[in-house]
């Protein structure tokens, strides 16, 4: 059934040799003890882990799904043993410092040991996701009285956290938001309201469950400027750090959906809970924007694990499966029927696949380095510009390796032919967990408007500017490439489309909405290139001296293949999006569908 | 839930206004008493029967499922009950001549009425559509006595038909095929072997089960020279027309699939099952395509119906979900916020799905058209260009229809946001149903390879050239208008792109496969163009008298939209194609992945 192999070769070459993380290790004082040697070591383990003990449990994890009883969600078998063995291997403090318990590592090798757990198994590892998450936000924003009390079983993964920002009438848009905070005379809050699409909201994985929940106190401004943010743990906890008696939170129902079944999608209701206020009141946004920008590379490292895995079965099974010979003749004469590897088309889906799964987690690694600095770097210029730089990029991440890995997951299936689309392959299973990730934590559309409306036109395109100039020093340094003089042509178009958005969105702002995903997919196409080249040039330098020399020709061939074969689509995305916004708009809301 | 509706006035238009239906009805003598009154009060029925029984059932056969129980299927609730309504009503016998017991309706109002009932329930759809198939077969190539024998009871619908092709280890490459036929004493074969992915192999919905199956007289040549068809009932046919014993045919199990789960998809085994050869021995391939190309219009068919549920369900979501405010400002100032259809993306992602449901449509019922008159045209010529247009479009209908019908059912879900991956919507249930049509009646990648190689190669472009004239007409007699002059520049790049590929394939074969699905994307887009371009002509026309002009100035921003934001795609698509086949296959397989 072609199972999952964690890609240490391709992961140590996209960190180490092309984005050169010793470097940038060395570079904060915090992480100079974290040596090459280590990550690697730690790697290992993480491979291990995922291809032995997660592997095993996706697809039963699938069949068997969530169970909810009473209240009380039940995961798949193996889960809760998978997660025991995790927490207490110390896996769940990896990214936290040594001080209060962690590994003292930074968010980069959270995200790269993370692909490999997401690549084998993304519904056990959205399980146990969000705690992250919400430690940030505690750390943070919280009094030093909440982290004491919150973080250290949060660290050593005794407890596990959820998000609670959803509710059924309100999801992109928060101001809508019901659920009422009331003052109590001791300092805490009740909390009254329902949550929906909490993932993990309840789980018989960890003993405690601390949700960081958004709602809004009693005469709080109108719209997101009142939304406050709350700790609220699933059990109260003592002072003494004991457990007391359940806090008013159950989890009503779960979810029944089309995919990550192993992952328990919780409507949780909140029954005057006991809540504990992290910040100020009505500046819950803040904090929220915190933990999603946290979520969201953590959901575009979703596209790069579901496209890894995809590749990796079809690629198998393309090997694997005679049938029909080659038009140039036989390639295998001994057997019945060529391997359909040798078709061309079965290649152009399986290249498609290569190219996003490693042009994917050489963007996602880029951005894990600037997570690291934003959060660690001692220069507080250095951190402001990584900052900046991830804000703008963070949009790109999220929505262009969901949309591209879900493409790539269907290619994968599609290699299968009529097999693909009967269970017991997982490559359905890999379509159906994959398409979430263009749903949650803020849709493609969100996303684009976010990129475009907010950051690009927001800055008036002054955010843009540093990755352009990387893409320039690269085209610069290596002046007579044929890539790179694509690449450069490609980013100048990139800034006239930007120019001519901008122009035209001052005569009519409906063109920042109707060309808004067509400008996030063009830019993301942009900044793939510019990793591909990236890693071609190196892949140049290196082969001669190389012993793995079919690597670094592989590498050269997918930078080739995505350049010509999939960067065209930019040519059209570039035209598409700056038509006239009319063509999107002229059409009345009534008029769109006359027979319902 | 949005319930489907049937788009009856889409359906008038698309048959009666634009390709004048009621014209090609006349110009066929068979079938000039069917009327247009006729029509419309067929479609009316076929309205209620899907919007009534088989859209409710819809969701509870995919939470269903058939059940397999001792080598017995039996199909979800309510599905036996549909079909003996149907059969009742005479339906299954539409599109037979009145002298066989038929209504004696031509192939064209078969797919028109079929549209309905597979968008309200592909499943179930699905089950019963293999037997006209398998008729196709016994009438084209089938003795008289064979005809006698099957087909009073399959046009009567009381019994059901299969098409038994694949085998576990041959799909597409039928040469590989193993099961056997050994000729018996009285003239019949003795058949054994399994076949797999049989749709509807067995079902309760029927007292007997026609079986049309592939297999290999003993001493057969090897290869698809080789291959005999074969007419294989599940229960014997006694010579008075009653059934006998049962005749060694079994289900063996049912496949657990992503989606059309009401529908049974069987491995059957044949124990030496009597067997009546259709036609000649070694000349089955010939009566096989007869059969793949009548499955292969459903199938593209399917794509239509996927795009307009998800269009029919997101639109009337976008109608009332409320949630932010347009960049405008409030466009619903009395709610709480703006009804989602406000936002130029969702509006691009509605119509993006109206495009390829309606352009799909009028695509189907061209098709459909040029069916009718292969097989009943008086005229041999005209029965003789029909043919080959359809088979030069046939592959564009299925691959294409099936491609953007997976986007469209995509892009439905995607209006949903989260609550799209919730089962109780039925959008998930429409993208799961859907991806099947791009695996099944050969992929999208056979379909491209029939288009380009086969048939355009093959006939060194000879066979586009009746749809390249017609396009060539439309343009000459609307010279000034912006669409027709898109659309003829589009047209000739089509045939550039072709020229380029032709000369490319000269120096390397593998050019055709490389660049075959980017080749048949396009050309879909071409074909999609052409009718849109018709539909905005004819409704320009039409509009100042009509008294529903918001109908037809709906066709007219469509066909805007779709010219504007659709049609761009072709520019990469015909920078990809043409690219040099090596950075397709430049790799060794062995290097495409080192880990596995």
């Amino acid at each position: 059934m072609y199972d999952y192999k964690a890609p240490l070769r391709d992961i140590d070459f996209t960190y180490f040799e092309l984005l050169d993380y010793e470097q940038h290790l060395q570079s904060i004082p915090k992480y100079e003890d974290v040596t090459k040697d280590m990550v690697q070591a730690i790697w290992a383990e993480s491979a291990k882990f995922a291809e032995n003990v997660l592997a095993p449990i996706n697809r039963t994890g699938d069949e068997e799904g969530c169970r909810w009883e009473d209240g009380q969600v039940f995961t798949p078998s193996g889960f809760k043993e998978a997660y025991q063995q995790y927490q207490e291997a110390g896996w769940q403090s990896l990214n936290y410092p040594v001080e209060e318990g962690g590994q003292g590592l930074p968010e980069s090798m959270l995200l790269s040991n993370m692909e490999m757990r997401g690549s084998a198994n993304w519904s056990w590892s959205s399980l146990i996701g969000f705690g992250g998450a919400g430690a940030k936000t505690i750390k943070g924003y919280g009094s030093q009285e909440l982290q004491d009390k919150f973080l250290p079983k949060i660290i050593s993964g005794e407890w596990l956290g959820t998000m609670c920002l959803t509710e059924p009438h309100c999801g992109t848009d928060l101001g809508l938001m019901k659920t009422k905070a009331v003052a109590n005379a001791d300092g805490t809050y009740s909390i009254t309201g329902t949550k929906i699409f909490i993932t993990s909201g309840d789980n018989d994985l960890a003993e405690n469950i601390i949700h960081i929940v958004l709602a809004k106190v009693e005469g709080a401004p109108a719209g997101t400027a009142g939304i406050s943010v709350f700790v609220v743990p699933k059990i109260g906890v003592n002072d003494d750090g004991s457990l007391g008696e359940p806090n008013g939170v159950t989890c009503g129902s779960i979810e029944h959906k089309m995919g990550i079944k192993g992952s328990a999608t919780c409507v949780m209701n909140f029954d005057g809970a006991k809540g504990y206020l992290i910040g100020e009141e009505n500046k819950g946004l803040r904090a929220m924007f915190l933990m999603m920008n946290a979520a969201r590379i953590g959901t575009g490292l979703q596209g790069v694990c579901h496209a890894e895995l995809g590749l990796q079965k079809s690629t198998g099974y393309a090997r694997d499966r005679l049938q029909m010979r080659s038009l140039k003749g036989p390639q295998a004469p001994d057997s019945a029927a060529d391997p359909i590897i040798v078709h061309p088309d079965v290649r152009r889906m399986l290249l498609t696949q290569k190219a996003f799964a490693e042009g994917g987690r050489m963007f996602v690694a880029y951005c894990a380095k600037l997570a690291d600095l934003d959060n660690d770097a001692d220069d507080t210029e250095v951190a402001k510009s990584a900052h900046e730089q991830l804000e703008f990029l963070t949009p790109i991440l999220k929505a262009f390796l969901t949309e591209v890995g879900f493409e790539s997951a269907n290619l994968g299936m599609q290699c299968f032919g009529g097999h693909g689309y009967i269970r017991e392959w997982g490559v359905e299973q890999n379509v159906r967990d994959c398409r979430i990730s263009m749903l949650y934590e803020g849709t493609t559309g969100i996303q684009a408007l976010d990129l475009l409306g907010r950051k690009v036109m927001g800055s008036q395109g002054e955010m843009m500017k540093p990755f352009i100039g990387e893409i320039k020093a690269l085209c610069k340094a290596n002046p007579d490439h044929e890539l790179t003089q694509q690449l450069q042509a490609l980013s100048k178009k990139w800034s006239e489309v930007t120019g001519q958005l901008g122009m035209a969105a001052m005569q009519d702002l409906d063109t920042v909405g109707a060309a808004s995903v067509d400008y996030l997919m063009f830019s993301g196409y942009v900044v793939l290139a510019y990793f591909w080249a990236k890693a071609a040039l190196l892949a140049e330098s290196k082969i001669e001296s190389a012993s793995d020399k079919a690597f670094y020709q592989a590498k050269i061939n997918t930078a080739n293949f995505y350049f010509k074969r999939i960067l065209p689509r930019t040519e059209g995305l570039a035209v598409s999006m700056t038509a006239d916004a009319s063509a999107v708009m002229a059409m009345s809301a009534e008029d769109f569908m006359l027979q319902i």
